[in-house]
């Protein structure tokens, strides 16, 4: 097993990552950049060192700095959280290179999943369905109209190399694909380097929903059921739940079974999410991406399985094997997860930094509290805006709602606005009660000025 | 159902209870003494009266004041929590006489349970074991002595009317066992104006293993396990645990089943605890007592079953069936509940109220926090010294403890003395690590001076 663990992120993941290390035993070894001298990571941690200056290229991504602390204090391993290091490849080479253990899956299955085309291909080579589309990247128009005729508009053109909502355009006619294809390989040129483009149909109105993976290195990949991300704002996940209110337990089994194989094509170990568009009127689903890290919402998974994904992961990453098999995972009750912004939902959103002066989360049965907010703590202005995760289990998805209701309502979090009452709006709104929306409902809804 | 709940008592039950009164719908009716105007509970009720001074006699058991608030706010039912009124017959008797519901079972049920001699011949009748001894009040020397004949040395002497350690005696010989009676009773006289005593075999080494009770208005009567609160300072409970580490299936099944039996002996509805004295060398259980009422570590229960009591015992109160028949209740993985105290353990445990400077529960996975506290509160030296609960759940009982060691290392309370550091001692001390302690741990171990 680890003896010590480095961990390579901030805020409430740093924490998340610490706690699970204290209970396993392990020592910790934190990081942080000269912003976050206060933080409460580097005050929970065994050990904290600085790693440079408020940018992340220099400090949260100094890739040298940190590797230079874990060799320092005789790190074993290093968990990368989310963000930042967690999904690059490069860096868990030269952890490998440098006797390191990166706890996640390997360099190759990171660039596999990393390269939409080829992790496009490899699934299709797995059998997992994916959205109709061109086989790899798009060579001449001709190509793509004759593609096109098959699958019909409207269709989505994607820079292979592309993420974060740049490298993307939808065509819906013969006109728009023509100049589409066009504009997207120089954007994606000029932006990435790499002008290839790929198409595929475009699914308007679906659900984002994944399917948590765990892999350990023996052969064993089992999942732990889904996640429904759909409320989301400009492709940010605000709210994320489980079980799906829009699954039936066969779509359920049918998902599940897929990721696995998605996992297991690409030799995975850890725990991964495989994201999937759920074309809920046609009831299929699609292959969206393999996410190769812990996610934000991996708590609500905790709270219906009872599994610590954070130890599996640190298990897997020690030799072990999991500590669970497929039939031992059981399901019980429904858990919700509001991502609790330091913005001001009465003003677009706006980023809200400073000082937090009075602070004191709620508590109670079937409340859960992941942060790394505490009062005094001034909320500096140049990472995540994420201060706080409030998750409540329920025995039903009404409770986890009531209890979600009563628990923001309780959390005082004083000079700073925050993202709370947009999340008391969202809980009361009659479409999000009802369970019938799709990743457009915060397009199609004003929640704040909803009655 | 009910519409609108006083609540009758302060501190973290009565937060407890207001936040199911809010997951419910129901409005939430705070009461509070002149020294609890800044307390929580009266900041998150939805109306909140000062009922008298700060002595509790004048203010938590000011019936008439209680009965009042309740009607002019046109409440419909009390809830009592647990201390103050909550085992008070003539109290229910008066809510049902003034056309208010009194969340618990019926004055009858109360008085037969309250009352020791008659609790034991209840049970005795319903076929729940006792512990040998004799039947109703002893009534000469002679008498005692024929019973002794039988159970044999070391007996206990009790009143029937004591309680809270008074009027109770052990007695190893004749000469102690005739000195005893005729002082208990003149003790009992004096104290309670009911010099009855009965006597009882007195069972040294035992483990407090006592059984959650549900119990509807239709004849529904179910249990949700156990709970082990062995670990105890002067009768008075530090930490719990369910399920017991002491128990097997064989004995757990017996004991629920024992437990239910008692609580329909009396017709019992609403929640209650039948509490053993479980005699674990020789495998043997007997009733000591029924608390008739929700206890302090009613969330370890809560946990391991995702049964919610206070919303159990609303809906009953309110008319309704219980959600869950026995084969519904599952339970899953361990957990166990630490009380913080506002005192000094290294200080022979002397109260230490005062002002709470700086304050931050822990959080994170399977960490539970029932509390009143907040930064800037001051804690009034009058009442309970209980100033938060931290309950924890694990897959296995060393999951709950490294979890509840976690938690506790990381939760600041500055500005008063708390039981925070003996919990630590006591959570490595390796016969509770083990497993292996009863009643008489504490006399047995300086936990504060352990290593």
């Amino acid at each position: 097993m680890i003896k010590k663990l480095l961990i390579a992120n901030r805020g409430e993941i740093a924490v998340r990552i610490i706690r699970a290390c204290r209970e396993m035993g392990i020592e910790s070894v934190a990081v942080f950049s000269e912003a976050d001298r206060e933080a409460l990571h580097v005050q929970l941690a065994d050990e904290a060192y600085c790693i440079g200056p408020i940018l992340s290229k220099d400090s949260y991504l100094n890739v040298t700095n940190i590797i230079s602390v874990a060799k320092l204090t005789g790190c074993e391993a290093i968990h990368p959280g989310y963000g930042f290091l967690a999904e690059n490849a490069d860096f868990a080479e030269l952890c490998r290179e440098c006797n390191i253990t990166f706890v996640g899956p390997s360099p190759e299955a990171i660039t596999k999943m990393g390269t939409k085309d080829i992790a496009r291909e490899t699934m299709r080579e797995a059998g997992v369905p994916i959205v109709p589309g061109s086989t790899g990247i798009i060579n001449d128009i001709d190509e793509a109209l004759e593609l096109v005729k098959e699958i019909q508009y409207p269709v989505i053109i994607k820079a292979t190399a592309g993420g974060g909502g740049k490298g993307i355009r939808v065509a819906k006619n013969e006109q728009e694909l023509i100049k589409g294809i066009s504009i997207t390989q120089q954007e994606a040129l000029t932006a990435f380097g790499n002008p290839g483009v790929y198409i595929e149909k475009y699914i308007e109105d679906f659900r984002h929903v994944e399917i948590q993976i765990l892999a350990d290195t023996y052969g064993n990949t089992i999942h732990l059921g889904e996640r429904d991300c759909s409320i989301q704002r400009r492709l940010q996940k605000l709210l994320e739940e489980t079980p799906s209110p829009a699954l039936d337990g066969e779509i359920r089994t049918e998902m599940g079974n897929a990721a696995v194989k998605a996992a297991k094509a690409v030799d995975y170990s850890g725990a991964g999410t495989v994201e999937f568009i759920y074309d809920y009127r046609n009831r299929k689903y699609y292959f969206m991406e393999m996410n190769t890290r812990i996610q934000v919402e991996h708590p609500v998974t905790e709270l219906v399985t009872g599994i610590d994904l954070i130890k599996e992961q640190i298990r897997v990453a020690s030799g072990e094997k999991l500590s669970v098999n497929q039939q031992e995972v059981t399901f019980t009750g429904w858990a919700i997860e509001c991502r609790i912004n330091a913005e001001n939902p009465e003003k677009n959103f706006m980023p809200s930094a400073g000082k937090i002066n009075m602070y004191l989360p709620p508590g109670g049965f079937g409340v859960r509290i992941d942060s790394a907010a505490y009062p005094g703590y001034t909320i500096p202005p140049y990472y995540d805006s994420m201060i706080a995760k409030v998750i409540t289990y329920g025995s039903s998805r009404e409770e986890a709602i009531s209890r979600m209701k009563r628990a923001l309502s309780e959390f005082v979090i004083e000079g700073v606005h925050t993202t709370i009452p947009f999340h008391l709006k969202l809980l009361e709104h009659d479409a999000f009660v009802e369970g019938q929306f799709n990743t457009k409902f915060l397009e199609l809804h004003d929640v704040m000025k909803s009655s």
